[in-house]
């Protein structure tokens, strides 16, 4: 797979948040991270049917317009039993339709949706999910690699806990009795699908 | 009240089972049932905010289009932590979109939406909830009556029963322990919003 030879990267993200979260796991191996939404990139249309072409879309896009390499993440949570739905329209799932209030995403109302589609199949419903995360590095030259990590674990109803983000209330990764949001952050961090794709990109990256 | 003064009246409703019930409960009265729909009339907007506003809206529609009294019903579940919702729009609320499928109702998507915003508040949040149903009947001349039933409960998770309809197999009627998809539809009947609206209907309309 073709290596990162430049020590700045685009991270093809207009969050906070997930930027210094980036950054603090790039930092180590020299890389230096900018902003796609501090060096005013658009966000492209996430038009991808799968998670892979969505972070493609995005690290291509940033590449792009800024003229050198960009990493793009796009993650969501699957469940079996309905198809690997929501998948990557986990997000999308969130939404709330104008009867619901002001625009915006209501995580509670996306839990509550998936836990009813699965009650409709039946009390003994297989409740087996995971997440994913795609982290796709792109050169300007149109060049791209992809990683792909994922954790495995049960949908449990009632949702509990109140760290973490989206529908980590309601998964219970496989081998634990708690959620991801009754874990604490540097403990999810440690098994969670995005720290999985990062193993598999700093393995092959930054490991001679 | 004013009280009808014909033996024919419209049903404003395009829903052959919603005909049936309400002609089979009127017939006794010796009023001939038509449908809105087999008249070739059309269906309003149901822009109101409140029951009554739906009902009458549909109802002085089907009253001016056929130049005879006619009758509309307008029905949702409303729960109190919600500050009443999902209300007028039960039915909005059900919707798939887009990325959901085939256009269409899922029920079961839509009760998971009210579960989860009810476990939002908390494993302590009171459930209550109800069933209402307004009637309106409206003349040519632009005059209306209303009638409010209402039948109250607790909202529980998980759905249980097959039969009823939308949120039956979430409502748990006062004094039972059974939900309305449980019930046998003939007892539900007895006891549900819309016989409580029918019985005022008919103790104003139809006795001396």
């Amino acid at each position: 797979m073709r290596k990162l030879d430049t020590s700045r990267l685009v991270i093809a993200t207009h969050n906070a948040g997930k930027l210094k979260e980036i950054g603090a796991l790039l930092a180590p191996y020299g890389i230096t991270c900018l902003s796609a939404g501090a060096l005013g990139l658009p966000e492209p249309a996430e038009t991808g049917t799968t998670f892979v072409e969505n972070a493609l879309i995005k690290a291509h896009a940033a590449a792009r317009a800024a003229q050198m390499p960009a990493l793009a993440d796009d993650s969501g949570m699957s469940v079996a039993a309905l198809g690997g739905r929501p998948g990557v329209y986990t997000a999308d799932w969130a939404e709330r339709q104008w009867f619901e209030g002001e625009p915006g995403r209501d995580w509670y109302m996306a839990m509550g949706k998936v836990e009813g589609m699965l009650c409709q199949l039946g009390p003994e419903v297989d409740r087996s999910c995971w997440f994913s995360c795609v982290l796709a590095i792109a050169w300007p030259d149109g060049d791209s690699v992809t990683y792909e990590g994922r954790v495995d674990g049960t949908y449990r109803w009632p949702p509990r806990g109140t760290m973490g983000f989206g529908y980590d209330p309601v998964f219970v990764p496989k081998g634990r009795d708690v959620t991801f949001a009754e874990l604490a952050p540097e403990e999810k961090h440690r098994i969670s699908h995005r720290a999985d794709a990062f193993a598999k990109l700093v393995k092959d990256q930054f490991t001679a």
